[in-house]
């Protein structure tokens, strides 16, 4: 991939707490010293709106960083590895199954270049740490993260130390020492490994894209928001659902939505969010369902680990977007999770990981729930790759007919699958 | 991903035989019945001429279908999952490695949608083979293809079965159980696999993209020809390294090329073409270097699976292209397949499988070989994902350092990690 070549006038400007709206320098901070509010990255919209237009976007490289002027990075050569403009797939065999009518799915399974919505998170991170002179990245990890952060620290030469709980999936474990980081495999659940990062991060001079560096780093996330609306047809979708960790995916979708509306790319409208977790980590979801504004932190228990964050960062925010949007939040168990990773794989041949799984399951349970119509124009992420958590469906996928390589025992199998398959149909109708 | 909608006249009129010429109907035929060569796709070029321009071609879809003219296809809606248009990387960090000037590579490992180069004949084949009227498809596949049938068969509503050696990585096996075809795994290696398709071919009325299809299915590779042409700004490289299995991939990577040039889309040049073997099956390796004109089958025995095919269907013409092109066909051992993956995992952030590997490796040996200019503008294709063949590399990778969630216990594995990179350090330059 050639590098995306952009040459335009700093559009952002300064960091601002989130709450207070205390102001900060574009350096590497964390969180407001007086609100201790998270900060965010402030921008000059007119500066944007002057700078921008859907036929310059059109034009640009077929990355996120057509829509540079939106993220926070001077480089006129950010990290280019592809990232990003992953398909928006029209999903009819889907749709019919559960009864929709028009719902599309944004596949970053198959994202670039390490399978997750996280290389876009990381490509912002690590282009902006550059930019503040870090030779060293980190980060603290589910999986994903670790596997985009050590790639494209790779390919961009900076050293990379990642951290993630002991307990992942072995293809997260080995997508990651492929690139020869060093990992450090912590005893202890996401929010323990997050902790500790942070007592690393006051410590070390390193960049941590999801600590010191997340208020650039998280608004990679707005990408996801200005690919669907573009690939629309520069249009904003009725309804959204996506899968809840942190909750910022979830916070940055709308804010790239309202950003598109700001400068005038789209029409402004409201867009409902509906939130997916997993039951076995679902403090967002208890929160919504019962109607309180705070958090409380659970210990997680799903073979949803991508998504299994107990204590979120920006769960009060994925809160409130669900409910100023008349979203929903919901919460499937850990079999639905399987189920739903099988009913995509069939009918759409996409391969999705645990966090897919469980968004397809909340939509499903939404739409039997009446709380989607039919009507609506209906985006669901699909956040990564299956491959990476193949053992969430060894053993529920069935196996495969072992045959010798001779005509007559393919024709004995086939004949027992067959009538098994006859059999299965003629329960599902009983 | 919408639909490619590209409204032209037919641009291929007959199958021909790859030796004698004899002409055969664009139906679901394999072999000459007189010759007993393969059967290929004839087009008519002045009538491509007239349809296609550089500006036509970059104005259309963003998926192997913006080649449509080239392809042996007469459905206006062809089934696009987004297969194709995957990155061209400028590879400096691995060129500086190998001192090379102008290395590039071409990255299947993330095609849509299922991560190999296979996405890109699948495509084709049923999208022919849903014009010929076929409700069931099949192949015999070592992996990466069983894969790429099930998902897109999925995705068109297809009924599927896929047949496998018993012996296959898990992760190929799982990612093609998720889609729910039937799947016979033949205890055999891939020839025998091979050979028992031909006879269900003979005798079921199902569409094998890879035996009565593998006309229209093998021209799929040619976009990975023409990609690379347009990518490099509408110019030939001056040399390829491309894996090779049954040869059908790099024999139409050159049609390909030649086609571009044929219809003015390129300035016309020779470029060298170099294959990749494991040393465990290196047929078509073992003759080019014996100066051999036929292939000796062997029988396989190497990590490499998904090109580990002893008795290749197209070697005698890939040996043809290799040697009238002043390439060469090398082969490398597993544990250079290993290292190969490794070292483009290091320094390009690229997690290859290993028929990747073998590719890398043997470019490594070639250059060391002084059998690749420095100057050369070459590129190098990598077909399939890392994730799909854990097992190879699984023990080569180091393991990571085990720590508690604490400041102290990751400071004591850091300190014992950097002794260990001084040591191998001060070892390496011993």
């Amino acid at each position: 991939m050639t590098q995306a070549t952009v040459t335009k006038a700093r559009t952002f400007t300064h960091l601002v707490s989130k709450e207070g709206g205390v102001k900060y320098p574009l350096e590497a901070l964390n969180v407001c010293e007086e609100t201790f509010s998270p900060l965010e990255v402030a921008y000059d919209y007119d500066a944007i709106r002057a700078q921008v237009s859907r036929e310059t976007i059109e034009a640009g490289p077929n990355s996120i960083w057509r829509y540079k002027a939106f993220l926070p990075v001077e480089s006129e050569n950010p990290i280019d590895v592809g990232t990003g403009m992953t398909p928006l797939v029209k999903s009819n065999r889907l749709a019919r199954r559960l009864g929709l009518k028009n719902l599309y799915i944004k596949n970053d399974a198959v994202n670039m270049p390490t399978l997750s919505f996280k290389d876009r998170v990381v490509s912002v991170a690590l282009t902006r740490a550059k930019e503040l002179g870090f030779s060293t990245v980190s980060c603290a990890s589910t999986g994903n993260l670790a596997n985009s952060t050590a790639a494209i620290a790779a390919r961009a030469g900076l050293d990379c130390c990642v951290f993630i709980p002991s307990d992942l999936e072995a293809g997260k474990v080995l997508g990651t020492l492929i690139y020869n980081p060093t990992l450090m495999a912590v005893k202890g659940n996401y929010d323990q490994v997050n902790r500790l990062c942070s007592e690393v991060a006051n410590t070390y001079g390193w960049g941590f894209v999801n600590i010191n560096l997340r208020a650039y780093y998280s608004e990679g996330s707005k990408t996801l928001g200005y690919e669907v609306a573009e690939q629309l047809g520069w249009k904003l979708p009725d309804h959204v659902v996506a899968p809840l960790a942190s909750g910022s995916l979830f916070t940055k979708i709308y804010k790239g939505f309202r950003e598109f509306a700001k400068v005038g790319l789209v029409d402004d409208k409201n867009v409902r969010f509906s939130g997916a977790q997993a039951e076995g980590c679902s403090p967002i979801s208890q929160a919504f369902k019962e109607g309180r504004d705070f958090i409380s932190p659970v210990k997680p228990n799903t073979i949803a680990k991508s998504i299994a964050i107990g204590n979120p960062a920006d769960g009060v925010y994925a809160l409130d977007v669900a409910r100023k949007t008349q979203g929903n939040i919901e919460d499937v168990t850990d079999a639905e999770i399987i189920e739903g990773m099988k009913l995509l794989a069939e009918t759409e041949g996409i391969f999705t990981e645990t966090a897919g799984g469980t968004t397809i399951a909340v939509l499903k349970k939404l739409v039997e729930a009446g709380k989607i119509n039919p009507d609506e124009t209906t985006v669901v992420y699909i956040t990564g790759n299956g491959l990476k958590t193949q053992e969430a469906v060894q053993g529920y996928v069935g196996e495969p007919l072992l045959i010798d390589p001779k005509l007559d025992s393919f024709e004995r199998a086939l004949e027992r699958s067959r009538t098994l398959e006859r059999l299965e149909w003629q329960q599902t109708i009983v």
